[in-house]
């Protein structure tokens, strides 16, 4: 069964959505044009002015259609905590915990050698920029707990090396209301090295 | 946190879709802004091209962008043969299984005094107005299994009564591949009531 030109349109354009396959896009694709058309072209319209008018922070790299973002923008922040990213969707995370008043760096990936991401993809100079500022007496690395995220910490960490700046990685370890039954061995390990006195 | 304001509002759009609440939208609005901007603007084009031109095909009420759809206008379908149904998706997923060689209508709805759905709202003077040019000879009422699915189809059954035509309802019973011991009492009371001679 083919649908009719436009439907398919719609249907494999809707593929494009992060966990969105063949059968969900005819859903939502059926959805919208059966029941709330004016839903559609709502969401027609805030795609294309988000894709048009956002861009990046020239501060922190966040997204943001302004030139500096409301966090860096805002005088209530403590500029001398810098707290460096994988993504905005992290930025987000940590803001939702309210238990960092600092500012952000938005790597917008982490380094990669096999893809052809190095230093100056994500950022790395603009980063070193911003902390020569001198506001910034601490850097937080906050990178994904994964093989790239940790090494991408580890080569900041080591440009950071000659400065006076405290640099601290965020800490990896059991996650708050898990069982360690379930908990994997890598976890366990870091869990166990970064123990803390009570 | 707030997003930024066009963020927010394409964060807003994205929950129209059926099946994404507000974690899955931010993801969403994120992926497309940071890594596929291309994608969101044809996503953004495809929207409002659809809502814009899809409409009803004029003879089965099928969602389509020209006046007679695809399957209406086919000279390979077997005309006599019409299979009523609640939805646009259910043609489709008909027209998947390859054993229907029929056209079909399509009610876009079921009956719903409650909600107000009478008999105009879901294209019965249309279907009867199809019937009357004389060239169904076998009506298939494939409306959901559902109360209202039934109540639909009884309705329909009753407006043909005094025709010639042969009126009759997609089987209910056994999924198959399912097993007896899963399937729910009211689907084994038809499936036994429905049995047939081996």
């Amino acid at each position: 069964m083919s649908f009719s030109p436009l439907i398919q349109q719609l249907v494999t354009a809707l593929r494009c959505l992060p966990g969105v396959g063949p059968k969900s896009a005819q859903r939502m694709a059926f959805h919208l044009l059966e029941r709330d058309r004016n839903a559609a072209l709502e969401l027609s319209a805030a795609l294309a002015q988000a894709a048009e008018e956002v861009s990046e922070c020239q501060q922190c790299r966040t997204l943001s259609e302004t030139d500096i973002c409301e966090l860096c923008a805002s005088l209530s922040r403590d500029r001398s905590s810098l707290c460096v990213l994988e993504s905005p969707m992290d930025v987000v995370a940590i803001e939702q915990t309210n238990s960092f008043a600092g500012v952000y760096f938005v790597l917008g990936g982490h380094l990669s050698p096999i893809d052809g991401v190095g230093p100056d993809d994500i950022g790395i100079s603009q980063l070193l920029e911003r902390i020569a500022q001198g506001e910034v007496k601490e850097v937080i690395i906050a990178t994904n707990p994964t093989v790239e995220g940790d090494a991408t910490a580890h080569y900041i960490a080591e440009q950071l090396k000659r400065t006076e700046l405290k640099v601290t990685r965020i800490a990896h370890g059991v996650p708050v209301g898990g069982e360690l039954e379930y908990v994997d061995g890598g976890t366990l390990a870091h869990a166990l090295a970064g123990r803390r006195l009570l």
